[in-house]
C-alpha cells in the first residue's frame, strides 16, 4: 500500500500526523478550517503540494459548517506559512469554485487528483534522468508525505526504481526538524530503496569525493526565472554541487510555480521559532542563555540548478518562463 | 574565571567532561594511558590540540605506572583518532623525551603550555581581522574546550573582544555531536559574547544574505600547500563563502600542520558510528531499518581558504609552506 500524506472521508480530512513519524503512524481527522490551518502551522502537515491539498479542505471545512466565512477561511489559512506558494493556489482553487457557486468539495477533489497526476508524470519525465546517475542525494522529504502520493523528488526515483533502475539514495537528515531522517527515510524504508542517513555537514563530503551523481530537491516555490525556495540547507547544497559538476534537479508540480514572480530576491522566507534549533524532543542542546535562529528556507538562484522536472517534462531554467502555463 | 578543558594535578590528567557539557560541568580524573585513549576515542576530550596534550600527558601516565611499556602507550594512543595531526605530535613529544631519558611530566606540561602560548598568539594575530568584521561564523568548536585554553578560531574573536570590537558570533550546531550548540554556545556564553546558534544547513541562508561578514574556523590537518580537514561540514561553508565573497580563515597551532603531508588528498578521514546520526540522546530519530553514514571530518581544498591564522602571523596560502616551522 503506497503511502498518502491525507485523504477526505466521511466529511473529514484525514492526514498522517507527520510529526509523529517515524515512531507512529497517527491519523488525524481535522472537522474544521481553523484544525487545518493548525496542521499546517504545526508542521502535522508539511510539503508545498500537501498543504496546498490541505488548505483547499480546509476551505471545504469552511464551506460545509457555514463558518468562519468564504473570505475569513481563506485568510486564516493563508495566514499559516508565507512561502509556499501551493498553499496560495490550493486555497484560491476553493475559494474561487465557491464564490461562483460550485461544489467546494468537487474542486478540492479535482485539485488534489490534479495535484497526484502531475507528481505522477515528474516521476515519469525524471525517471530517465536516473537511468544512469546510480547515487542519488535529497534534502528534506519531497515524497508522497510532502505531496499527497509519489512525491515530487522521489516521484522519479520511485518510477526509474519500477524501471528497474539500481539505485541508492543519499538522505540528508535536514536538521532542524529532520523531515531527511524521519520522513524520506521511511517512505525509503517501506520500499526497500537502498538509502543512507548523513548529517546534512556531511553532504559536502560525499560530494567531493565522488559518491553523488545527482542531486534532486524538492520546492516550494519557484520564480519565473528558476531562482526557487526550498527548505533551508538547500542553497548550500546547490552550491557544492555545481562546484563539482554534479547535475541538480528541482522537481514540483505547477502549483509551486509563481509565475507572476520576476525572480527570488523577494519570495518571503518564514522564520520559526528558535526551540525548533536549540531543543530537541524537549531536551534542551543548547545553554539555557543561548538563542537561536531559525530560517526555514533559504533560495537558490536558478543559475545552480541544472534543470527543473516539471509534470510536462524537463525544463533548462532559461527554457523556464515559457514553459510555465499560462493559466497560473 | 576562563574555561580549561584539561590540566595535571596530584599525579591525575583532569579534564572537563566534554559530552555533560552544557548540562553539567564533570571532572574526570584519568590515572592511566588507556583511560586517555578511552577518552579520546569517546570524544570526551576533543579538538585537535586539546587531544594533543591529553594523549601528551597519557604517555606521562605510562611512564609513571611502568605500564603500559612506552611504544606500547604511544600505539594505543595513536590508534585512538586518525586525523588530527596534534595527537601524532603530543604523543611524540613525550615519547621522544622519555626515550631520551628526559622527565615525561616536564615534556608534557612545556608542550600544554606551548599550545597554550600558540593559541594566545592566534588571537593576538588575529585579533585584527576582527577589527571591522562584525558578524563572524563559526563551525564546531575550536573555542578553549578544543586547545586547553584560548582556542584557535575563538582566540582571535576573544581578543578582538577585550580591545573593543563589537562582535557577533553565529554558531552552527554542528551535527551530529552539537559541538556548536553544546560546547561554542557554551563557551559563547559564559562571556557574554552575543551570538546564536542555527542549524547547520542555515549558514548558506545568513552568507547569502550578507549577514556574515567572516569565517573562522580551526583545524585537525593542514597539509603543507593549505589543504586541510575539519569537522565535516567544513567544507560547504568554505564553498559557500567564496561563493558570496566572504573571507574564510583557518586558525591553528603548528601542531596541526603536518608539513610532510603535500596535500590534502590523502589525509585520514575517521569514519563514525551511524547511531551518532540515528539517534540523539538514546533517542532513535531515524526509523529502525535505516542505515546511516557518519564522516567525522572532510578536507576542504586551500583554494577556498583566505588566511591561516597562525602563532606567527596571519599568512595566505600560497605563503604557508615556507612559513611552517622547520621543526615540524
Amino acid at each position: 500500500m503506497p503511502v498518502r500524506a491525507l485523504w477526505w472521508k466521511d466529511g473529514a480530512l484525514h492526514l498522517l500526523d507527520q510529526r509523529a513519524l517515524p515512531g507512529r503512524a497517527v491519523v488525524l481527522h481535522l472537522r474544521s478550517a481553523e484544525a487545518v490551518a493548525r496542521a499546517i502551522r504545526t508542521l502535522t502537515v508539511r510539503g508545498a503540494p500537501a498543504i496546498g491539498v490541505a488548505a483547499a479542505y480546509g476551505m471545504v471545512l469552511a464551506a460545509r459548517a457555514g463558518r468562519p466565512g468564504r473570505e475569513r477561511a481563506a485568510k486564516v489559512l493563508r495566514a499559516t506559512r508565507p512561502t509556499a506558494h501551493d498553499l496560495f493556489v490550493g486555497i484560491e482553487t476553493v475559494r474561487s469554485a465557491w464564490e461562483r457557486g460550485d461544489d467546494p468539495l468537487e474542486a478540492a477533489d479535482l485539485y488534489r487528483a490534479a495535484i497526484v497526476d502531475e507528481c505522477h508524470r515528474i516521476g515519469e519525465a525524471g525517471a530517465p534522468l536516473f537511468a544512469r546517475a546510480k547515487q542519488v542525494l535529497t534534502h528534506c522529504n519531497a515524497g508522497a508525505l510532502a505531496t499527497v502520493e509519489w512525491g515530487t523528488a522521489l516521484a522519479p526515483i520511485r518510477v526509474a526504481r519500477q524501471r528497474g533502475a539500481d539505485l541508492f539514495v543519499w538522505v540528508d537528515e535536514t536538521r532542524p526538524l529532520l523531515q531527511g531522517s524521519r520522513l524520506t527515510a521511511w517512505e525509503l524504508a517501506r520500499e526497500k530503496i537502498p538509502h543512507a542517513v548523513i548529517a546534512d555537514n556531511a553532504a559536502g563530503y560525499y560530494l567531493a569525493t565522488g559518491a553523488v551523481d545527482a542531486v534532486i530537491v524538492g520546492a516550494d516555490r519557484i520564480a519565473r526565472n528558476g531562482d526557487f525556495a526550498n527548505k533551508v540547507g538547500t542553497y548550500e547544497k546547490a552550491v557544492v554541487a555545481k562546484e563539482n559538476g554534479v547535475p541538480f534537479y528541482v522537481a514540483a508540480p505547477w502549483s509551486t510555480f509563481d509565475a507572476r514572480r520576476a525572480n527570488g530576491r523577494s519570495i518571503p522566507v518564514e522564520q520559526r521559532d528558535e526551540d525548533e534549533v536549540l531543543t530537541l524532543a524537549g531536551r534542551r542542546l543548547a545553554p539555557r542563555a543561548s538563542h537561536g535562529r531559525n530560517p526555514a528556507f533559504d533560495v537558490t538562484p536558478s543559475r545552480y540548478v541544472t534543470a527543473f522536472v516539471t509534470p510536462d517534462g524537463v525544463v533548462r531554467p532559461a527554457r523556464l518562463a515559457s514553459a510555465i502555463p499560462r493559466a497560473r
